[in-house]
């Protein structure tokens, strides 16, 4: 079935066993285009972005793209110059398949940082993967980029526009060091729209800003955060401008969720809060003050509690850096009012806040009235089981 | 015994039961000099600063300090104008009992934060504390300050001058919510030496900076960080230069060991770690990111699994936003060398790195490679008991 990756025309996926991953799970993919097409990509803003980013940051500066290849298991990251010549071999490898330039491919590696990448099992995974490359792989392709994910993440839409129905579709890994700083972990996103170039870039940018830049697990960000898109514009014609905007709506509600689907699988997640803060001094603080509450470890023990604990946001909010009036502030949970001016609203229905935060979803509100900047993220809870996952992942 | 706040001489102190607590636990502490004095203290920079933190800073711009009270189980935080007035009535409370100003008096509370102040039981309370005073009282009054610590935290250090022996002792509370700006939790620090007021405030300030404000269990600054320092003077004549060294030498070992009393008893604590960074571009980039890495969770993760995990090391390191050169990266655990120039170092004796990792203080070793700045933290592990003692504090 044409799932994900390969639900828009013009696009063949396969996922492949080639034993990175000790547990003999899946863990090479590679998704391509019939031919080389319109992409663009954001990766990770940090400075010690791995290997194979840097080689896709060089690679999509060039031009169209053919095909992106992920590995999972070892991140290829901390590696150094060895790390990087890893990374070009296996685009290389990729476009020999393909019969395509070694820059029209780009490269993603997730798991363990700072192990060498074992290049005597990836070489023939790439072999194995480009064999099984079908328009039904997207299912396997979306299996084989997952590392501590509980659950594969895919996501399809379909729109109707002036030149018949388009598709969108993508898929994404992510469950832990998720804190996305211009991209998120790896995701992948596919669309038959005959979008050029710029219109690509235009595209992904705004959706990945309002949806992957929008979540958080751990407040870790990674090395390897790489989200690409390719057009493969098999559905051929000049989009209208209302064309553009249906696409780019249904590109932004794959991101959204596939984002989603990443936070609700955070490590060891339980719940998930919704953070709306409005009043802010502006958009920017506003989205510094949601990242701070909702990344403060005892604002997400208390989520992970169904604890109404509001006292730990006004604590939170005390050391942002932003503009905060202790008196000002008003904090609602599921819409009912907990604290107003800075202090406990009397008369609170006890029994109905305790429901509201114990949902999976948490609803809380933070109104900081001293201008209009507002921001909207979505972040996990701290679990114990998350503390377990990562106490001993390498040893 | 005279031990903590009543080593020095010219101290009285007490620990009572008011009830705040549930638990039936002491909840009142009083700490009094024998006439005002000298004083000196700091406060969290919080914009939410608690109630009592905004009356003592009021009330040390005043001039000499004759008492401190303190109570625990209730952190009068985010109570407003109400949380004011009760703070001002403790003091004024005090000041009746001692013949003093209600200026002179200083005042604290910890504990949950949001919820008004049990004036009822705090009254009597204090009038029971002032009754209880004595300089046997250091070990009630520690105890006393308590909420979630473990064991109640007292030091003393002796000094011998040209003026003969001074005498500093502190007591301080602290488990969670630790991540002192300025301040830390609660600590008060008594001395017998004639300091005057800006002797007083130089010695409190330099302490602070290198033990308080060097520590860190969950990157979660409170509202209500408060240390006072109060010099009797009981020790009269003027200090020689040689005498202030020694003496602010005793202030800060009574304060480093409180500081790391407080990282040691960290809410569900295993572990801790003394991060050395060096080679930043300066020394504020060092402390920005020493802290940035210490308070990564899943750095914290691994530290609690006793794993020595780098890789998380050098990706905290890419997004602290300070100059960070991948290439130039070295780190060392227990003197072993894992990275060198971004990269797994070949050849390690994992055998002995795996024993220095699981020890009870984990040394790690950050060298940037940049510039000249260096810093120096402690910091706690994250386990499972943290996230269950902190999932429903409130409820």
């Amino acid at each position: 079935m044409a799932v994900g990756v390969t639900f828009p025309r013009g696009f063949v996926a396969a996922g492949v066993t080639a034993g990175i991953k000790a547990s003999g799970r899946p863990d090479v993919a590679i998704v391509a285009a019939s031919q080389s097409v319109p992409a663009a990509a954001v990766f990770t803003r940090s400075a010690t972005a791995a290997p194979p980013v840097i080689v896709s940051r060089a690679h999509i500066a060039e031009g169209t793209i053919r095909a992106i290849v992920i590995s999972s298991g070892n991140a290829n990251a901390a590696t150094g110059t060895p790390g990087q010549r890893d990374a070009e071999r296996m685009a290389a490898l990729v476009a020999a398949g393909l019969g395509c330039k070694a820059e029209q491919v780009l490269v993603a590696s997730t798991g363990v940082i700072g192990v060498p990448l074992p290049m005597h099992l990836v070489e023939p995974g790439i072999e194995q993967a480009l064999a099984a490359l079908s328009d039904a792989g997207g299912a396997d392709a979306a299996v084989a980029i997952t590392t501590t994910d509980a659950a594969p993440k895919l996501a399809e839409r379909q729109v109707d526009t002036s030149l018949g129905s388009i598709r969108v579709g993508g898929i994404a890994k992510g469950a832990g060091m998720i804190r996305p700083d211009l991209g998120t972990m790896i995701a992948v996103l596919t669309t038959d729209a005959a979008l050029d170039p710029s219109q690509t870039e235009d595209a992904l940018r705004a959706a990945v800003e309002r949806t992957f830049n929008c979540i958080t697990v751990d407040g870790c960000t990674s090395t390897s955060d790489t989200v690409a898109l390719l057009a493969s514009g098999v559905c051929a014609g000049v989009l209208t401008s209302d064309d553009v905007i249906l696409v780019n709506a249904a590109i932004q509600a794959v991101c959204e969720d596939l984002a989603l689907q990443i936070v609700r699988d955070g490590e060891g997640a339980h719940r998930i809060a919704h953070w709306t803060v409005t009043g802010a001094k502006d958009a920017a603080e506003a989205r510094t003050i949601a990242y701070a509450v909702a990344e403060a470890q005892l604002v997400r023990c208390a989520l992970n509690g169904g604890d109404p604990n509001w006292g730990r946001i006004v604590a939170a909010l005390g050391v942002t850096g932003c503009a905060v009036v202790a008196e000002r502030i008003e904090i609602t949970l599921g819409g009912h009012t907990l604290c107003r001016e800075g202090m406990a609203v009397e008369h609170v229905d006890t029994a109905a806040v305790n429901v509201a935060a114990a949902r999976e979803t948490v609803e809380i509100g933070i109104d900081l009235g001293v201008g209009t900047g507002t921001a909207s993220i979505w972040a996990s809870d701290l679990s114990k089981l998350y503390v377990e996952l990562n106490a001993d992942y390498t040893t």
